[in-house]
């Protein structure tokens, strides 16, 4: 049986097209784009096509700006902390908000036992944080802002060119984690006014760990992996030109398809918005519908677990998540559904639903069956059900 | 024209075996190993497997102990900055010797930045660090000894049982950078007492990019890569289960021959020994003899430049290097060599050679005559040794 994947934001497959310049880099025993003799020379030049097409796809000036990590947890750990004891002779304040992913609630922890003070902004009922609370929370001492672009767990997507504005005109450094949003939807570094932007490579059917950094150029920030000269001298280690190869052509292909595509994931996402209500009762979408990401639904069935959900969707071959696969083996509530006001036990009843451009109405239908089948017999099974309706 | 690559240390070609468990990962369109459903324990199956192909490579007791990561770059920073930031309390102190790699050189720096202390030992005219001199360093505010096994530029082996014994005795933590022996000659972690030990896999015939981090049980220290709960707790970002599953598949191999290879790799090395000299003269041998990889010799050829001598070896379909693929665009000489008394003159004068398993005697007799020819081709150019025999 086919599995019908709607955790495409754990993990979306590989584009056959990427496959095939990746197995291509692997049959083509490319040598070390650091070295000087003509092997080298070869693997440079492809080292360097995929960091152009990095570059379009984030609208960068300058391919110098495109750092390649080992995925969007370096990128994030290498912007926070490496913008942060850089400037630490100039302040040592950064704001952010409630909804980051951990890499950067964990940077900024760390952060904080290193001295640093951390300003985390909360978000409205809809998932958004408001760029004034941006604008008050900056003091003379802040050296950094760092709001996501997409969170992963809703979709929701934040007002990060009214960010951008604010922080130009103050003066200080803003990063947005757009791991989920690049490659999905138009991202513009210019347009944003970002000085730095995590991404990564798989959530437009490229490759699980390599990622990119986006740097503007002229900003200070150290390195966090440091030895040889490559990556400009900002990142060192003998590059992952094979999976740099496959991001550099996912990336290809994202910037031209990206309106089919979106028009596709669009269509899907409005289908579940229209049949969820014919199949289930008693649920909340904690996505913001106004300013979201096309493939991707966060619904808290109300009186059951999510965790039970996904494995009886498991059962029938259906993947989903209930919260970042990042969160795994955490039994807490995701912090970023009780950052938008819901109580413990809705935010337990999550599922999230990441569809791609692979899935089909007719997926869906059979999803829609499912869980619909899930949420009556676990709903059945129920005491807070029972109480609720006894 | 077939490369012939004597710049294995830079590049080593990954093996069929190899290619193929990639290639066939890419074909599987494996799922996100941290998800919980059936798609994702799939993935995380592979996962398992790898670890444990990696932990019999490097004679670890437990594959909890075994974290991957990026490549040796991000081990020796994970290891040198996780160490200190977490002991801090302890001591800020660390041991290390002159002839280090950039990734230890440069993360131990930044920690000079941050308030902790410094000493780098000497080592002989030979290359090798003397253990008694790590003993008188260590004071009571040590917290960690960093030497590397195998010296990149020169092949030489340290003595690393002997220091593992120095550190247990007085109860420091023990790191070694083996990036550039793990999978070419047999290392033990427990024979060797280290507490942490850094590795990639290209080494051994595996890909770039991916590398690990061996962590001793109960050892005090930090994440670097900050995020989920990805390998055990200890480096956050998705898995480049790609690079895993190559990584792992070259360890089996390498275990399984690591006999073999090496007995081909050393009459290679006694080839060249034996055959030097009756196409050069006036040349210094930089690697300890006694001591070494059987897979690498540095040369210095006096009176003229090692990069000469590679630019002209490559016209000739040869790959040798001068230093460190790491070092590429530094002006400057060796500090590898310089730490060995190397005059300066003699330092520019080197050229690094590494062969490989998929090397032959031909080959070798074609490079002797190469670059005998491009030596008396130079010398005859050069005012250095027109002065000399003037």
């Amino acid at each position: 049986m086919k599995l019908i994947n709607l955790d495409h934001i754990s993990a979306a497959p590989l584009l056959p097209e990427v496959k095939e310049s990746m197995i291509d880099a692997i049959n083509s025993d490319l040598h070390n784009p650091s070295s000087q003799h003509q092997a080298g020379e070869a693997a440079a030049e492809r080292l360097d096509a995929a960091r152009e097409a990095v570059r379009q796809l984030v609208g960068a000036k300058d391919t110098k700006e495109i750092v390649f990590v080992s995925g969007g947890t370096e990128s994030v750990n290498h912007a926070i902390k490496g913008v942060a004891m850089a400037n630490q002779g100039k302040g040592n304040h950064i704001v952010t908000t409630n909804i980051e992913h951990n890499a950067v609630i964990r940077s900024l922890k760390r952060l904080s036992g290193a001295g640093f003070k951390v300003t985390s902004l909360p978000v409205d009922e809809t998932g958004r944080v408001n760029p004034e609370d941006v604008a008050k929370a900056i003091t003379d001492k802040t050296i950094l802002v760092s709001v996501m672009h997409a969170n992963n767990e809703t979709g929701t997507l934040q007002p990060i060119r009214e960010i951008g504005e604010i922080t130009r005109e103050k003066n200080v450094l803003f990063h947005s984690d757009a791991v989920d949003s690049v490659g999905v939807v138009p991202v513009s570094v210019e347009e944003m006014g970002v000085d730095l932007l995590s991404f990564g490579a798989n959530r437009y059917y490229g490759p699980h760990g390599i990622g990119g950094l986006y740097v503007r150029k002229g900003t200070r920030i150290f390195p966090l992996l440091e030895g040889g000269v490559q990556e400009h001298n900002k990142r060192g280690g003998t590059e992952n030109l094979i999976g740099i190869i496959g991001m550099g052509k996912a990336a290809e292909l994202a910037i031209r398809d990206m309106d089919t595509r979106a028009a596709h994931l669009s269509e899907l996402k409005q289908y579940l918005l229209d049949n969820l209500p014919k199949h289930l009762d008693e649920y909340l979408i904690n996505t913001n519908l106004e300013h979201s990401l096309p493939d991707l639904l966060n619904v808290s069935l109300k009186y059951i677990e999510g965790e039970s959900v996904m494995l009886m969707l498991d059962g029938d071959g259906i993947a989903v998540s209930t919260k970042s696969a990042c969160a795994t083996g955490s039994l807490r509530a995701s912090h970023v559904l009780m950052s938008l006001g819901l109580s413990h036990a809705d935010a337990q009843g999550t599922v999230v639903l990441a569809w791609g451009i692979d899935n089909t109405k007719e997926e869906m239908d059979h999803f829609l069956a499912s869980v619909s089948e899930c949420v009556h017999t676990l709903r059945s099974m129920s005491p807070l059900y029972r109480n609720h309706n006894g």
